[in-house]
C-alpha cells in the first residue's frame, strides 16, 4: 500500500492494526544520500572499532533524509499454515508545519538520487505528497507554542506579533503611501456592516499591509468581526473579514483551537507509526539495518547521542527486539550455505535447497509484490522481501530440531541469539554491533599502521610487503593504510626493516590506537572552547556527566523475555565468541577510565541487562507480545534448544547440531566443516 | 521549450543560434533552498555592508542546487516592430558522469522544496532527467583523466584497476570459492571460439568476479578477445565478451575512444549554455538577480571567490552586462510609479499607464506563455516575465526624449546607468551591488548597536527607545539588534542613558564596526590553524598574496563600450549619488589595508575601468553586439542624453527631464516631486 499525505489518516488505523496483530516486522528505508565523507574506503575502514564506525556514520550520514520508509507486517495464519503480509510504503517529507516550525535542511547526494531514479523512484510522491514528522522535541515544543497562543486568547489578546505596545491604546500609524489603502479596507467594512452579506474576503497583500488591517480594524471595530488571514494553495495569504455576534465569535475561536489540534497531530504525522512499531515491542526484522536503525532513531525521536553506548539504550528502548537478517545470513550455519548476502542475492538463494521459498499470501486488499519481477530499492518492496529471508532462514533452524519443525515462530528460542545484533558493514573481525553488551575487542597485533606519500597506491603497499606473503590493505584516507599480515610474528620484523626509510612510516595498530586516544584527549580539552565543526548544530547535547537523558516518552526496557533472571545478559555475552576479549572497565580502550564516571556507567550497562523484563513492561506491551495460539499448545520449553533458565547458549545449540548431524546425512555436508551447529561468525 | 537530460543534446544548437541572434536575455533560476543559516533576518540584515552580505549569501546558500534555468532570449523585429521571444526551461542534475567523478552533495530546504511543490514544480524531471554539468576544473580534470587512460592504452596496459603486480606474470589468484565459477566462465569461452557466435553475455556478477574473469582472460586468452563491461538501464554491470582479429580490435578501441569523447561533451552539459551566454557578451537581464549570479558561477565556472572584490571581477568576466529589473524598478524615474517590485507585481503594473504592454510574440515553435495564467516561478516563465519588465521600463525611458521614442533598444545608453548594479535585499541604505565600482559607504552615525536578553522583543526595544521618536530595528541575532534613531543628534543621549544599564548594552555603529574588525584580524590569525568549519570543503583556495587567479577560459574584460575612454569608468562612479562616501584605500573599513597588497589591488580595479573594452574582445564579442539595423541608420550619436564622448551622465539626464517635462503634463505630474530624471535612488 502506497501511503502519502494524501490518504496517510485514512490509513493510520490500518497501519496500527496490522503492527497490533502481526508476529514481526519488516522495515527497510531510503535515504536521499549514504555519505558526505571524502570517500566510502574512508567511510568504512575495515579495521574500524564500533565506536570509530558509529561515530564516522552519525558524523557524515545522518544529514540525509530517510524519505522513503517501507513496513511489512507478517502475521502467522495457523490454518494455512502460512504468514499473512501487508505491506505499506510509506513517502515522507518535512513539510514545515507553519512558518514558526522547524524548516529542516537535508542533503542530497548526486549518486544515490541518480540510483534511485534509475530504479523507477517517484521523487514528486516524496516532495509533494510525503507525510511530515517530527521528533520528541519538536513535537513537545509545537504543544508548548500552541498552548502559549491559547492562553493569550483566553486572556484576551490578540495575535501577537501584529499589536506593538505603543498602538494598542490608539490608532495604528499609517505611512502615507498605504492610507488609501487601508482607507478603502474600512470602507469596505463600513459596507460589509450595512448590507447582508457575512464575510468579506480582501485581496491578497503584503504582511506590513495585513498588520495595519488588524490593526486599524482591532482600533475601530472593537466588535462584531472576526479577523482571519487565510494562506491560499499558492501560499498568497488574505484577509477574511466575518461578522459575528459575540456567540458566534466564541464558536469560532473554539473551531479555531480544535483545528490547531488536529494540525498539530497531522504534524506529528508519519512519528506515530514509529510510535506504534516501538510501543508494539515486536521483533523488528531489517538487512543491514544499522544505517536504518540510526536514521529513523534520528528523525522521529532525537538527535544520535554521542556516545556509542548511549545510542545502544535508546536504541533498545526504540527498538526491544532487533534482527539483522544480513548478520544471520552471515552467521553458522548459514554462512557456510550462502554465498552472497546481498538482500536481492540472499532472496533468491533463500528459495533453493536446503532452503525452502516461505509460504506466504498477500493480505486482501493490499498490492502483491511479484519477487520474480524484482522491485529493489522501493523500500516497502525491500522490507517484505527481507521478511521472507528471516522466515526461511528461521524455519531452516527448526530443521535440526528433533522431531524438526518446518515452521519456527518468530518467538522462538532459536532465533534469539541473533537478537539486537547489528550487522557491521565491511569491517574485517567485528561482525556486528552488540545492543546489549560490550563489542567484541579482537586481537589486532598482526595489523600495521603505516603511512605514506599521498601518491602511492594499493600496489605500492604489495610491493612495499611483498616479503610477507598474503596482506590486506584498508585504507584509511590519502595517505594511510592499515596492512594486516597473515602471521603475527612478521610485524616485529616489518617494523625493524622499516626503521630507516623515509618516505613512509609503520606503527603496530597498538601503538597508532594510543596516539589517536592522545590526540582525543588533547582535542577533548580544546573542543569545548572551539565548539561544534558540523554544518548542521546537533540539537542533542549529550550530557557530560553520567547518564543519558532519555528523549521524552521513552522508557529504558531489557530485551530478556525471562522473568527477573539475574545473569541472563552474562548468558548472552558468553555465547561462545570465545576467541575475542570483552571490553571491561579495565581493558577497554575507549570505556571512559579517565572519569569519575566511569564505573557507574559500567555497572549502568550491566544491571540492565539483568533488570526483570516484566518489570519494566505494561499490559499493553504484553499484549502486543502474547503468543499465538500454537505456541501455547506447544510451550516452547518443549524446544529441546531451551535450556532451564530460557536462554539458549551457544554450546547447548552445538548439541543439538551434533544429534541432527547423525540424523540427516544431507544437512551435516553442508556444515561439515564447523564443530557446532553456531559457530563463531568468523572472519567472512 | 522544456530542455532535459533526453532532448538536449538536440536542442544545443537552437539554444545557441536564439543567443546569438538576440538583442538581449533574460534568466531566471530556481533552487533547491535560500539559506541554511539560523533564519532569514540573521541573513539580510538591513545594515549589512555589501561585504558582509556575500560573505553570508557565499557561506549559507550555495551549497543549494540551481536545478531549473531559465533563459528567454528576445531580438527586435523591425518590421513587426516587436521582441520575438524564445523561452528555454532547463532542468539540471548534477548526474555523476562515472564512479570516479565528482560525487556532488547538495542541501535542501524543505520550506523552498514545499513552496516549489505548491506551484507545481515537478521534482522527477530534475532528478531522473536533469541535465549534468561541470565547472571549469572538473571539466579539466575529466579531461586530463581521459588522455591518461588513452595514454595507457596506448602503451599497451589494460585497465589499470583489475591487473596487480603481482598478477600480470602468471594466472590470478582465485579463491576456492570461486573458482567453478571462473572454470565455467572459461569453459564458455572456450566454447565461444568454437562456434560461429561473435559475442558472449555473462550473467552480471560483483566487481570481485569481474576482476577474476579479466585476469583469467587476458592471461588464458592474450590475443582476438575483446572484453568490456557493460552498464545495464538498472545499473548491473556484466561481461560481454567478443572474438575479434587484430584490425576489428583496433576499430574497437577506437570507436571506445570516440564514444568517451562524446561521453565527456555531455558531461559538460549545462554548462555550455553558460559558456555561450557569456562568450555572447549581450546585455542579460534578472529580477533581484544576485543570487541567480552567485550561483551560476558557482556551479558552472568555479566556487565563488572569498572576497567581494573578487568576485566583482569574475562576475563581470562571465556577465559584461548585467541588469537586474528590481533595481531599476526601485530607482527613479520608476521608485515614484511603482509601489511594489516584486516580479509578479512588477509585471501587472507595468501594463498598466503609464507603462505600455511590451509587444512580444513567441517565436514559432515555442511554448507561448500567456501572463495572464500565471506560471510563476517556472524558471523559463519567470525569466519571459522578467524581460517584459525590462522592455516595459526601457520604453517609457523612451517617452521623455524629443521626439518621444517608442521603443528603446537594450543598447541605448538611456539604460547604462542600470549597469552591472544588482539589488539589494532589504538593505536600507545600499540599493545595489556595485560590480564595475566601489561600493557606496552610506554614513550610519544615527545607528545604535544593541545588546540584550534573548528573551526581549521588537516591542522592547520600541518601548526602551520610545523617547525618541520612530526607530527602526534590524535584528542581528537573539541578542543584538541595530536601531536606528531619526536623529543623529539622539545618539549622544541614548549612549548617556544606557551608561548604567544593566540588562543591555549599547554601542555606537562605528564603535560595533571597529570591534568587529578586531576580532576579524584575531580569527584570521587563528583560522589558520583550525581551517575552514563549512561542512563542504570549498574546492576554490583564495589566493592568500595579491591577484585573483581567473578561472579558466574567462578573460577580463572591461565593460565600458566606449573605445579606449580614459576614466570613463570614473564617470560611471559620479552618477549623482552624491550623499554618500565612496570607499577608498585610505576610508574604506574592508579593504586590505593591512598586508602589502591592500595598494595594488586597488590600483588593479581602478585600471580595469579605464581599460579599453575593444583591447580585450575579439571579433566574435564585436559581431555578437553588431547593432540591429535601425541602430545603424539612427545612430545613438542622436539621443539627446548622449555626450560627446559617448558617457551619460546623471546631470545630462535631468536636463532632459526638464525640456520633457515642459512638453507632457500627464508624465510630469508623475514624476513631480523629483528635480531629476535619475534622481538618487534614496533609502525606500
Amino acid at each position: 500500500m502506497e501511503v502519502t499525505r494524501k490518504n496517510y489518516k485514512d490509513c493510520l488505523n490500518t497501519v496500527y492494526s496490522a503492527i497490533e496483530e502481526a508476529d514481526f516486522l519488516a522495515i527497510d528505508g531510503e535515504f536521499s544520500g549514504i555519505s558526505d565523507g571524502p570517500n566510502a574506503s574512508a567511510l568504512t575502514n575495515g579495521l574500524d572499532t564500533p565506536e570509530e564506525r558509529y561515530t564516522k556514520l552519525k558524523k557524515h550520514s545522518m544529514d540525509f533524509l530517510l524519505f522513503q520508509f517501507g513496513l511489512c507486517t507478517f502475521k502467522y495464519d495457523q490454518t494455512k499454515s502460512k504468514y499473512i503480509t501487508k505491506t505499506f510504503n510509506f513517502y515522507i517529507f518535512p513539510k514545515p508545519f507553519n512558518r514558526t516550525s522547524p524548516d529542516i535542511k537535508f542533503i542530497c547526494q548526486s549518486s544515490s538520487i541518480d540510483f534511485l531514479a534509475s530504479q523507477g523512484f517517484d521523487f514528486n510522491k516524496v516532495f509533494c505528497h510525503g507525510i511530515p514528522y517530527l521528533n520528541q522535541e519538536e513535537e513537545a515544543q509545537l504543544r508548548e507554542q500552541t498552548e502559549e497562543r491559547r492562553n493569550q486568547h483566553a486572556n484576551g489578546v490578540g495575535t501577537p506579533s501584529y499589536i506593538s505596545p505603543s498602538s494598542s491604546k490608539g490608532p495604528a500609524h499609517i505611512p502615507e503611501e498605504h492610507k488609501d489603502f487601508i482607507n478603502r479596507v474600512v470602507e469596505k467594512v463600513e459596507a460589509l456592516f450595512a448590507n447582508s452579506e457575512k464575510t468579506l474576503d480582501l485581496e491578497p497583500c503584503t504582511g506590513f499591509q495585513r498588520k495595519l488591517i488588524y490593526q486599524t480594524l482591532n482600533w475601530k471595530f472593537p466588535k462584531g468581526l472576526h479577523v482571519e488571514t487565510i494562506e491560499t494553495e499558492k501560499k498568497e495569504r488574505y484577509i477574511q473579514i466575518s461578522k459575528v455576534d459575540e456567540e458566534e465569535r466564541k464558536r469560532r475561536e473554539q473551531q479555531k483551537l480544535e483545528k490547531e489540534q488536529e494540525e498539530l497531530n497531522d504534524a506529528v504525522g508519519f512519528s506515530r507509526v514509529i510510535h506504534a512499531i516501538s510501543k508494539s515491542g515486536k521483533l523488528v526484522v531489517g538487512h543491514n539495518m544499522l544505517l536504518d536503525v540510526m536514521h529513523t532513531i534520528h528523525q522521529f525521536y532525537c538527535p544520535l547521542p554521542e556516545d556509542l553506548q548511549d545510542f545502544k539504550e535508546v536504541t533498545m528502548c526504540v527498538f526491544p527486539r532487533l534482527l539483522d537478517t544480513k548478520l544471520m545470513a552471515s552467521t553458522q550455519p548459514f554462512k557456510e550455505l550462502i554465498t552472497y548476502t546481498s538482500l536481492a542475492e540472499l532472496e533468491k538463494q533463500l528459495k533453493e535447497s536446503p532452503f525452502k521459498p516461505p509460504q506466504v499470501e498477500t493480505a486482501e486488499g493490499f498490492l502483491s509484490y511479484n519477487t520474480a519481477q524484482e522491485q529493489l530499492h522501493e523500500a516497502g518492496y525491500d522490507a517484505y522481501i527481507t521478511g521472507l529471508c528471516f522466515i526461511s532462514m528461521a524455519n531452516y533452524l527448526g530443521s535440526f530440531l528433533t522431531p524438526p519443525k518446518a515452521y519456527i515462530s518468530a518467538r522462538s528460542k532459536l532465533i534469539e541469539p541473533f537478537f539486537n545484533k547489528l550487522f557491521l558493514m565491511r569491517i574485517i573481525d567485528i561482525p556486528y554491533l552488540n545492543l546489549t553488551g560490550p563489542d567484541l575487542q579482537p586481537k589486532r597485533d598482526h595489523v600495521l599502521y603505516v603511512t605514506f606519500p599521498k601518491e602511492w597506491k594499493t600496489s605500492d603497499l604489495y610491493q612495499l610487503f611483498s616479503a610477507f606473503g598474503n596482506i590486506q590493505v584498508s585504507w584509511i584516507d590519502d595517505t594511510s593504510a592499515f596492512v594486516s599480515l597473515s602471521q603475527t610474528d612478521q610485524v616485529q620484523i616489518a617494523m625493524n626493516t622499516s626503521r630507516y626509510a623515509e618516505s613512509y612510516r609503520i606503527q603496530t595498530y597498538a601503538e597508532y590506537i594510543q596516539g589517536r586516544q592522545q590526540e582525543k584527549e588533547k582535542l577533548g580539552q580544546t573542543a569545548k572552547t572551539w565548539g561544534e565543526d558540523s554544518w548542521v548544530k546537533p540539537h542533542y547535547i549529550s550530557s557530560t556527566t553520567c547518564g543519558f537523558g532519555y528523549p521524552r516518552g521513552l522508557r529504558k526496557r531489557s530485551i530478556s523475555p525471562v522473568q527477573g533472571e539475574s545473569g541472563s545478559g552474562e548468558a548472552l555475552i558468553t555465547d561462545g565468541w570465545s576467541h575475542y576479549s570483552y571490553a571491561d572497565s579495565a581493558g577497554s580502550k575507549k570505556m571512559k577510565t579517565d572519569d569519575a564516571c566511569g564505573q557507574s556507567n559500567t555497572e549502568a550497562v550491566e544491571s540492565k541487562t539483568s533488570e526483570g523484563w516484566l518489570k519494566t513492561t505494561d499490559s499493553s506491551d504484553s499484549a502486543g507480545l502474547s503468543p499465538v495460539p500454537d505456541e501455547e499448545e506447544n510451550p516452547q520449553g518443549t524446544d529441546p534448544s531451551n535450556d532451564a533458565d530460557g536462554t539458549v547458549t551457544w554450546q547447548q545449540a552445538s548439541t543439538v547440531q551434533g544429534r541432527k548431524g547423525r540424523k540427516k546425512k544431507k544437512k551435516s555436508e553442508a556444515a561439515e566443516s564447523t564443530t557446532s551447529l553456531f559457530e563463531v561468525p568468523e572472519v567472512w
